[in-house]
């Protein structure tokens, strides 16, 4: 018999993303997307989609450049986090606790071997909606906005790194995350990975960087109910003058029904729909794509922008790796 | 610190569905809800929506009665269904290990307190498409039909009961479902209850039989990808037929965009919309709805109809508890 | 060879609607149902939704009770106006010129049997968006809201009458509208008219008013693109308090899918969506609706509400027909 | 006071599509747009979308090449079928009458001044449905096939010509037909147009041939009731090998939500949903699209494929014009 899995993670809890430009981004995630700022602190504001039920999935900090802070998982019960947290220590991946932030407990921090920064926590601040925003339906986090995208919840977020392999084995040997699907080209290297701790098919992803700078980010993406809001999505975006960069289609990988889009602050951000798709088997046995699958573009034909590879955050001069 | 809780059931795997019209009721699957027969084995035609990964996820199987046969779940790991067996022995609740079905492992048999058969096994027979159901894509468990409501998985089912507390704790405590909605009468009697294993708001429900009978079964959902799909199954259902016993609509709890239609062989089919409403939470609160926001009715008002309450199946004379 | 059929109207123009409520009225139409104020003059505000063409198609005005100010149609040219007036001046149904009014030129006025007043005219002054409002795509009138309901155009109304018959008789003989559908009830009898002089399958309804009141308005209706949109907009009216009578559902007659409020004012406001139906045949036979197969209720088996008989602007004492 | 304009023809009627694989393109029709075959005689099939209310609107005749057979409009009355056949004789555009055909009676044929065969009709068959195909409501034409895409209605059609601007002055001229969008290039020359004469923003279009070549067609489409359903209409292309060219997205021009695919003879095929997007104004200025714009590429900035300007039915060697 198998080891048993590991389901120490819950889901991803949140990410702070960088921005040169805050007043702009601000801008961006409450008017065109929808949310909801629910406090400001130092360089700061954090803010929520209407059904997301913590404190904040997004903090957005002001910054010289653009890219990500950090992200971070909430774990399953303090038990999980402690598990965690033992696994890392002394592994070189980690960096030790923290007293937690404005709407969450204390987190322990570690690095993949990217870089890019991960938290993980389990105390939080379940979100209490003031009365103008209290929602018709007790098991709503908040009121729908009718305003903008109306984007529901956060649903994931993509790294780029240098070396995808090193950073799969950390995820799954670390953190008890499950690879769903990944991108495998002719010489055996690694080109994408995709990782749930969820039953959502992923909760986050990582695709290699073509420029072959370490620790950038690629996008975070909040979920809508439907596709045809996924169009109004791009309906909005283009009356705002918000950069589309490719969409509305549908990836092959995973299914998703995406637009992607450059908010104000340089950041690629991701609206999508998964339809009733979830990964329900616990042994669910990862789809590996290949380089000439992957060359067919996306599953209707759209070719794959060709900044997908080399468009990240914080920007870097493209040299082709 | 409390102690952890219990993540050892996956999902709900399949269930078994009597109907005394079997021809008619396979007609119903096969045609109007767009779903594929994988076997037949004696009385029983193994039925699945084109995107389950298993065999099956619903027996039908021909009886002098409607009614559910068996519910089952599928644990996550060998160990995890060892712990679920070892609680139930000797529970008085146990009934004892089968050697399993077409497309699943043994399964351990137990029964809840309102006699309602319950399976749990984790071995299962990933289903396999031949030629000419292989996907365009290959993370996707079979070609999508383009045939009547074209349904994509399992979704949930409900059981009608006579004391929903007992059979809460039931589950609860032997099986580690989670509570994530229920209705609580005035005089503090439980009406309602929705519980999940996975991070679907619910994995199956069960409402007070109003008859006072036990054992009974409500109805069985599948999943599609929108609302609209919703609203074009009520198309299809009206072509075809099929008698529409109330919606599409919203329901207010869990907010479901449901249809409930009964098939030929008398049983309650739902087809549903959950949206991208999951429930993230490890540690989400039990919503709590009263009697006097249960009479308010659905999400935008539409009266529950009263044989939500009164009709399930096997038929039965009804006469109010 | 028949005499052609007159096609001398172009389509509904706009409506006016008193409310006693004039603010909370104004509130609704621009923060629910997403439309925009292009004029205040005297006691009225004009409002548009996004893709209407015109300076406005809804005229509000606040007066001591609700109902129906005018409806007025746009003729196709000036020789089809001057028509339509030779054909109404001394038919007893004719009022009068008007100089017009904000946003149309001159008007001619008349009145149906049931005593309201309908107003035709041709010229009419184009809405040009101020920047802030100018569209993305200057295919559209203006720029998509991304506020509440996001109305795109005046889709039809619907007035009570006593004698629909004569009504008919009225708008087929000197309008030329043409019938679409109708109720005939078992003694003969008409108990609603839908009529078109577009290729939509109706600008406008009559319906018998159970009370016996003359003159009385059902509802103004606003259509959005999609089936999807309206669900959205029952989501947003219950976030909002506005009154949902009946609906989201579709109706048997037309398919219109439909969602009914009241606006603060007491009128009945109607979000809907036709899908790609159309009336293209210039010679279509009205469909003929018995009693019994409206006693079916809409299309997929919602009871009528009773109040869709009853209740009207301005409210009367309810006394059965 | 100007001219009255023109209101001759109601609707484009219906059009013959030549195939080299008649068997194939007729499996495809039926199969994966979901039409239904009203009869065959000769080398042709007479084929309809359920909502669409005559015998055919699609006649699929077996040639030795692919490409468009006629086109036909249907006069809103006999008096206007006359004009518009005493405006054209004379003309140089006239052929003559002929008898009709299966589902219509005699009919007028002239061609455009780029060879493409136009027939003018007015007598039609309406379309009983079979016991089979009589649909639960009776204001559709027949049953909802709950097969394939599903496409209700016949829309529009797309030719190529080599003369924009002379094929424009020809159809407003003689046919009444009423110009709603252009593309005017920088040199003056006109490179494309739509036009209508319904309600329909357009009911043809013609765009410019880059090989230089006359009397070619570009595609024929069908409407669905949403976006959602065209997106899933690619869902299923791609399930059935159906060569998608381009979309799902929506274009500049007109804001239509297309997909466009190759049927197995060669010929393209949209499938497209408008929207509540109607042109209601009969005195609509047409909107003119420069070069520039045109360069923008599609609404969200997909862009123009290359094989857009170049691919037609019947093939052609590409040459640049």
């Amino acid at each position: 018999m198998l080891p048993e899995p590991i389901f120490d993670l819950a889901h991803l809890g949140h990410m702070e993303l960088l921005t040169p430009k805050p007043e702009e981004s601000l801008r961006f995630f409450v008017n065109v997307m929808g949310m909801t700022a629910t406090a400001r602190q130092g360089d700061s504001v954090y803010l929520r989609a209407y059904d997301d039920y913590q404190h904040h999935t997004l903090k957005l900090t002001a910054s010289k450049t653009s890219g990500m802070g950090h992200m971070a998982f909430r774990a399953r019960s303090p038990q999980a986090l402690e598990r965690r947290v033992a696994a890392l220590k002394g592994s070189g991946f980690d960096i030790g606790w923290t007293d937690g932030d404005l709407g969450h407990g204390p987190a322990f921090v570690c690095q993949d071997p990217d870089g890019h920064k991960v938290e993980l926590y389990y105390e939080t601040e379940w979100y209490q909606a003031p009365p103008e925003l209290r929602p018709a339906l007790k098991n709503q986090a908040s009121r729908f906005p009718a305003r903008g995208i109306n984007v529901r919840r956060l649903d994931h977020l993509n790294c780029l790194a240098v070396d995808i392999k090193a950073n799969r084995i950390f995820f799954q040997d670390y953190l008890g995350c499950r690879l769903t699907e990944q991108i495998v080209m002719n010489d055996g290297s690694e080109a994408g990975m995709w990782l749930t701790v969820s039953n959502k098919s992923y909760d986050f992803a990582y695709t290699r960087d073509h420029t072959g700078t370490r620790g950038r980010f690629h996008h975070v993406t909040y979920a809508v109910d439907s596709r045809e809001e996924v169009l109004r999505a791009a309906d909005i975006c283009l009356e705002e003058g918000i950069f589309i960069e490719t969409g509305p289609h549908k990836h092959a990988v995973q299914q998703t029904f995406f637009l992607y889009v450059y908010e104000p602050g340089g950041n690629r951000v991701e609206v999508d729909s998964a339809g009733a798709r979830l990964i329900l088997a616990p042994d669910w046995k990862p789809i590996v794509w290949t380089e000439a699958e992957r060359a067919k573009g996306q599953a209707w034909g759209l070719k794959t922008v060709e900044s997908f590879h080399t468009y990240g955050t914080p920007p870097v001069e493209v040299k082709k790796s």
